[in-house]
């Protein structure tokens, strides 16, 4: 059976990439072991390659606030409303590697009114289910709920910005069929993965 | 009665902003005459202000492919589905101004389908909004669709990026409340807007 | 380019209608400087035409109980909830009219619970809209929350019953294809119209 | 126990009616024996009793056309779709009667897609739900559909119209709580009902 | 007119049924006077047929807790929300000879939020339907609702269970398109039924 | 930490179960190597114990027709669109395990449309939806479409059997809150598990 695309759009050769891009792929397959496909399917754009790391870096890599497994719990569960075959898939293995939690990310995508959770990540989670499914209807009340919880002006910004980044993303992969690569399958299952 | 706020969250002073953001604006502020309510309320954050202009400028202001009045006419039915204030008052303005239509907004914005489009321009909202609303069930006969009225490879992809990036821009100005400026309700209703 | 059809069904020539319509529609005219498409398209069906009417003016003209701007928002908010492109256009004109305020029928079109109103106003459109897209589920509390903002028994009705008329006058609408003038994209968008 | 409100409205008594209204609702007493509630309901509110029986004949009792039976399909597949106890029960009778058919009522209230009706008359309700839930997508196909049918413009208005008035009929009986006589469950589920 | 299909799929002769299967079909048509179709539309498949019986009896027949006309309330309620013709005439049917009430199976059918039950069958309902209709969002605290009317947790389980065993046959019986027998119609509508 | 909760409702002791329920738990424990929790939350009531497991071995363990993979995918596609937690996890080992496929149940849970399967395995994962969520919209047309795939009158019904016994064993599963054992999370992943 040949291997499936990567993209349902054209995916350029990493030799024929930009310098800046080329390089930033590399680096990943260095720490990684593997390139993740997005990578290949957003570099067919360069310009919006670039603005979409920038985005991504800025909200899932910054220091403090959330911490990053929280941050990955956001995109898993409403990668999965969207049902995003390559969100829940990759980000589901970060949030595993993350939290050292080998069931999380099954939980999480499932129903996460199910997963094991505390009542502050739950109320966290319901704020990213709404902003990413009727955010015309967030209002002063739903702000509270998170402050009740002890959520920060900053962080009640960065749950919502990474649910409306994931909205962006999920809808990129699902429309370019974007294929998660086999190895984020297994990642983080084990002890030591 | 006070000027109702631009933002829920704070909103930086121009001449405390960096100074590229701060360029940007005053640029901005020079050609429209006043500086629109997005920017203001996203230089909360520089390094996502920055992405997301990066973003915003790689799909709407490029060259070739989609006219400038269609990009903004998937804008405006896209941010009408989520029900986006600040989108559909601002770019409807821009919409008006880039068609030379004075009802085209309004049209596209309450039923594209009885708007004054060419077929062509119906099959493009028609993908833009499942984009928009159910991009999990996207499949290769939707883009069959489109091919089948002269869009090319490039042109779906734009369309289907235009949709997915406003669906970041709606959520976080739903979220933040964002405001528009009055002067946009008007531009575009006359001649010489 | 021809000018587009006012109805997809038969509309009569004025001269033709039966005389008390065609008074009606003089008056209108009279005082309009124009004849909304909406007696003409209704025209075609002279008995549904007076029915129709007599029950607009019985809950549009009326005195006393709510403001006719107020009216009007009920009109604007529930005829954009079905995508009724006449209703939201020539009653978003009215609106924009009686209300004095040139902003407000966008808001209310776009999502009006970003509308510049009163938490009055707000639980009114709140009750019109549950009338309007799940009536089945009406309950005392529903009623109850509207007397906590002072409403009255008979502005309850008036409410429910407006939003009541517009479910017939947007489907009639949708189905015609009926087309609002061009007329009233421009009306109460500046001081003096 | 004592009996059941009619109406969450004040109901008026049938001496203190204005002469017209009271004589229509004596007649009717007088022909099927008891006043069906939605005329003391309505009373509440003389003018637009007028409005809306004066609407309710010019659909439902004028000459030829769809047969008096298929009209009353109508009435009671959207008003099931809308929940509404009071027209399912009242014109469920009337259906009965006018079909000469015991079973068709609850057929077509529980499921008209397994209801025994001709082909045609699952299009014409095929076509009278759309229009009672999702108007806005209402296009030139819908109405192929039913001319393929043999359903004449007129036929189609008439469809349509039914089903937009019992929009509005369907949302006061909810709002008011009308309550259906119990005269009705009965009426025409045997032979000589 | 031929007599309508009781199945989409074969129906088995009586006679050519396992033993115990016709034993079953030939007790309840000795009781009832005529043998449901579900029995033999089921009984295509004699061991789904048993454990479908089974399943049903556990929980329809057996002693204590909830009356039999509440059971039977909540199959039609739930039953009615997924539009199965059979199961809303049949159960229906059984409602009012149960409940000794010949409105309360239209009116349960219809909306039960308008039907004549007291506050703790409506919670039941409100329960039943959330078991029906979204089951993942099913908290603790819709479980304290049914303990504050009085619920034992037995009880609680019952209701479920029932609500989530129509799930199952209701979706047989549109699947199958599965008739309802005639009779069923008029059973428990006039005193001596 | 303590061990989470098997079920929201009382689980019996093993060693005090009905001798055939706990011969039949100490046979899958042997088999298996752990008890699945599904066996413990059920075991609470003996009868409905015994009934669904004879429906789910009719329907899951029966020889020939769909193959064994087949039965599971539909179960985990359903069971996602129910958000059922349990189900998933379980069944999608299973289905790994069944289809000594690793990759193939996280594909099949988060959108089957892009999972690696076969345009008949696809035809049959739409009918099954179609019944877990409109099985009221099911017509001739549904089961024609499986047909031009080779499906078998048998093999359909227990396409909508397998969908519709889940649609039951879902409901249970989110009412009683099971817990899937962390024993599923990683079976089937590696080439031996």
């Amino acid at each position: 059976m040949p291997k499936p695309a990567v993209s349902r759009f054209p995916v350029p050769a990493i030799s024929k990439m930009p310098d800046d891009i080329r390089a930033r792929i590399l680096a990943v397959q260095e720490k990684s072991g593997f390139v993740p496909n997005v990578f290949l399917a957003l570099a067919h754009r360069p310009d919006e390659f670039r603005a979409f790391f920038a985005y991504h870096d800025a909200l899932m890599e910054k220091d403090g606030g959330l911490t990053k497994a929280e941050r990955e719990m956001i995109v898993v569960a409403t990668s999965s409303a969207n049902q995003c075959h390559y969100c829940v898939v990759a980000h589901g293995a970060i949030l595993r590697i993350r939290a050292r939690n080998p069931l999380i990310a099954d939980q999480v995508a499932i129903n996460y009114r199910k997963a094991d959770l505390t009542a502050r990540q739950r109320a966290m989670l319901d704020f990213a289910l709404k902003v990413a499914t009727s955010s015309h209807e967030i209002a002063d009340d739903d702000l509270a709920a998170l402050r009740k919880h002890g959520f920060t002006e900053d962080e009640i910004w960065d749950i919502a910005a990474i649910s409306a980044f994931f909205a962006l993303s999920n809808r990129m992969a699902n429309v370019t069929n974007m294929r998660p690569n086999d190895e984020f399958y297994m990642l983080g299952r084990t002890p030591k993965a």
